[in-house]
């Protein structure tokens, strides 16, 4: 397939690229934007297959060995657009562009189509709003070797370009699921997950009950914590001890504390 | 003392206030910016003495409560000054602006001037550039009873308006302290302060080894990691288990996680 090339910042197909931040587009196409080399090459390893695949060599900080990436992404399916460098910078969303622009279907599935294994270690990330701390929480759980991601009530899509790029690309590598808090907790009920609640009205410590069974550590949003509902659906309620002055850590934190719990007991 | 009002956006005093958002300014006066009504009210009882505190009614949550805080920071012997709306959003650094803003003396020490009880448990922040894993960091120290925070070879100083802001002000809760990494080592070595420095090239796990004596946990750069000179310097090195298919956690993520492991293990 012959590469396209686009040189000026103007035409139209760049227009639709521009629409993809949006989330009404996002949930239109079912597609999103993925930018970055180290993003790109994560997220074709976990079996991504872009559509389209916008480059710049004058912006790739070593066009040579990159170009690697941009044929397995060819093998994926993607056709590959040239742009010039202003034509680049348009679509860009993020500071330091690297030359490297992909179009990818969005992911996230309903809880009852993922995948898991016999004794999961799942996170629930109840109305979680900023973008960076979903990012954070998906590299987290890329780390501790987190089954799957609920989020439950979002009021971000896992397409959302900031989380994206906070995930530095664990979005597509960790399994993420999106349902009301309704859903996820029959879910979890169903296959037999134990919900562990994190709230700093528990007695319990997160250090003093077992994580090693099949399990979902579920956290609130910054401001108001997990709603009554999820408190009162969850199986435990447990916090993290503070002696400091202000009033809590940050939710990613929070959830990477307990997680971390879970992988030393396990 | 009658409290002054400025109404106007053009007050040449408006000019120093925004200076300090300027490093060189900061240092020069040994005084920093500190915006927001819950961040002024953690500083104020952590003992800070604010020089002036420039308020507007208009832009308050609730003036009538809030105005407790204002009476406080005048007991510390803080200059007030009224600000109307747009005198007050042309100093105002962050997004949603709460009527609050201090000139504050600026903390941090070198490590020697730190009092530290017996068996201290110590974070080292080396060579850290982004402001908001260092409000991160300082978060997480409040929450976990850390002693103090010490940035060796810091991008960043303690002043940093989005350090402050991202801190939640426990910036001037948690004692903090800047030194050279070689002065760092050479601190803790004398205090006999045990240095543990988080990589992901050790073999011991964070949960491997004994956290219960007088300890500092290092980490460095997001990028980079810590220097070859902290690692040699340190007397032990641990890794955190990442299972995942990106290479590295956050930075404060990473702290987080070995200092609560501190806590759990004391």
């Amino acid at each position: 397939m012959p590469e396209q090339k686009i040189t000026s910042a103007a035409n139209p197909r760049l227009k639709g690229l521009v629409g993809l931040r949006r989330r009404r587009r996002r949930e239109e196409t079912g597609r999103t934007l993925l930018e970055g080399y180290d993003e790109l090459a994560l997220a074709l390893d976990a079996g991504v297959r872009p559509d389209e695949l916008y480059i710049c060599d004058d912006l790739m900080a070593d066009p040579r060995a990159q170009h690697e990436v941009v044929r397995q992404a060819r093998g994926a399916g993607a056709e590959v657009i040239r742009l010039s460098r202003q034509a680049f910078e348009k679509v860009a969303y993020r500071e330091g562009a690297d030359g490297f622009l992909a179009v990818v279907p969005s992911v996230g599935v309903t809880p009852r189509e993922l995948t898991l294994p016999d004794r999961p270690l799942v996170l629930i990330a109840e109305g979680v709003e900023k973008p960076g701390n979903l990012g954070a929480m998906l590299r987290t759980a890329d780390a501790a070797g987190v089954d799957a991601v609920v989020a439950s009530n979002p009021v971000t899509d896992w397409g959302n370009p900031n989380v994206v790029r906070s995930s530095k690309g664990t979005v597509f590598s960790v399994p993420v699921a999106t349902a009301t808090t309704a859903e996820t907790f029959a879910w979890a009920n169903e296959r037999g997950i134990k919900v562990v609640a994190a709230t700093p009205a528990a007695t319990s410590l997160h250090t003093d009950v077992d994580l090693t069974g099949p399990v979902a550590i579920a956290v609130g949003t910054e401001k108001e914590g997990l709603t009554d509902e999820a408190l009162a659906a969850a199986d435990m309620l447990i916090r993290i001890p503070m002696s400091g002055k202000a009033n809590s850590l940050n939710v990613a934190t929070s959830a990477a504390i307990v997680l971390y719990e879970a992988v030393r007991q396990r």
